[in-house]
């Protein structure tokens, strides 16, 4: 399996979806997306990420949490709430987030032949 | 706002996450995903889409739905069985699927001297 797949637990487990489009250029953003990832990752509760982005800019990041404390303890942490003002400042033309909580989940392919 | 947001309602509604490697190649792909983007948006229920995808074939597509029902009935169109089928034989060399209800939602920027 890619290292871009997020190995999440059985759930009950909850995800911020963050859909954005950039603006043009970097502005110092790829730095701070990677420092981002890198703090998350080091964060009580954190599952996982995965992330993508399209040529226009256009992005996806799913990030998955054992609970809503940890969600809120993240956005509480000072060098994230420094990254998401410089985000709404210069980064983002627009960005929807969104807080769901995992109900279920199955990975695959589970091929003809493969079993379930 | 670009069309690429979905217009949710205010929570609570369901997400269905998409995590999903591409194999090499089309392969009758593109067709097949605007069709069932199409098919989709005519379902009851549906609420919107958001997708996108890198250059390395990773992509992530989040569609929204007003209930599990809904979900449900998506998944029991036999036009969408055969895709998923074809998804798991051709087109994906690795999935996760995750099924979560979306419990809050904000979009932005909301930039200083803007309002909250």
């Amino acid at each position: 399996m890619s290292e871009r797949f997020a190995r999440t637990p059985k759930p009950p487990y909850y995800a911020v979806i963050f859909a954005n489009q950039r603006t043009p250029g970097d502005d110092g953003y790829g730095a701070t997306a990677d420092r981002m990832v890198e703090l998350a990752s080091q964060q009580p509760g954190f599952l996982g990420i995965e992330s993508t982005r399209d040529e226009a800019g256009f992005g996806i990041t799913v990030s998955y949490w054992e609970s809503e404390a940890a969600i809120a303890a993240w956005r509480a942490d000072a060098e994230h709430a420094d990254a998401r003002r410089d985000g709404r400042e210069r980064w983002y033309e627009h960005f929807e987030l969104r807080v769901a909580r995992v109900e279920r989940a199955y990975g695959g392919p589970a091929r003809r032949g493969e079993g379930a």
